[in-house]
């Protein structure tokens, strides 16, 4: 059985080539997937392949920047690219007995303000 | 040597604690913190201390939801409570050869809206 870090790294290797059949065979037939900045949530594998393959219509590019796996929990942090943009997306993943994923936690952090109290404790990059 | 599981553990155990000694023992002389949303940096423990024990006076409160760790890199997704709100925070952490944390990612997502264009293809929770 693949490690969790193997899963997770053929998720994404299946994502960035939009080959559906093999990203359907990573997930558990009733994967939940939950979007918690957004409260959506998807249920069950044919449910998930469409919102992959319908609900990202643009020409997104993933580059992985972590996998981190531990027995049936993994976690990823990827740059996503998108019409000249490139932006972290951050993934916590729980797998089923059988080495599928059963649960998926994704979170797309976006650019904020420093807040002033903070300024003189920090550098800016 | 602790895993870095048990390091992250530690850190947040030692920051939940505000035990400024025990966070600085889990932390390189050297190391790099950033908050990529804000673009903001810490280089050096004494500094990073510093950040933590004065850059967030208020009364937050940590519970960690998972830790998954790896060889010498680790994530963790939290749950920060603060002023009655409860949000996640989400950390990538590499570590040194001596098991200290060398590197720290530090994201903050927040709360936003669902495209309408994905509105058919998922559930609100």
């Amino acid at each position: 059985m693949q490690s969790a870090h193997e899963v997770v790294a053929a998720y994404w290797a299946a994502a960035e080539a939009r080959d559906w059949v093999a990203l359907g065979a990573l997930v558990a037939d009733d994967m939940l997937y939950q979007g918690p900045q957004t409260r959506e949530q998807v249920r069950g594998r044919d449910a998930y392949l469409r919102f992959n393959a319908e609900g990202f219509p643009s020409d997104w590019h993933v580059t992985v920047q972590r996998i981190v796996g531990e027995d049936s929990h993994a976690a990823s942090w990827i740059e996503m690219s998108e019409a000249g943009e490139t932006y972290p997306g951050l993934c916590f993943f729980d797998l089923a007995d059988d080495g599928r994923i059963a649960r998926i936690t994704d979170f797309w952090p976006t650019d904020s303000e420093l807040p002033e109290h903070r300024l003189h404790l920090v550098e800016r990059y």
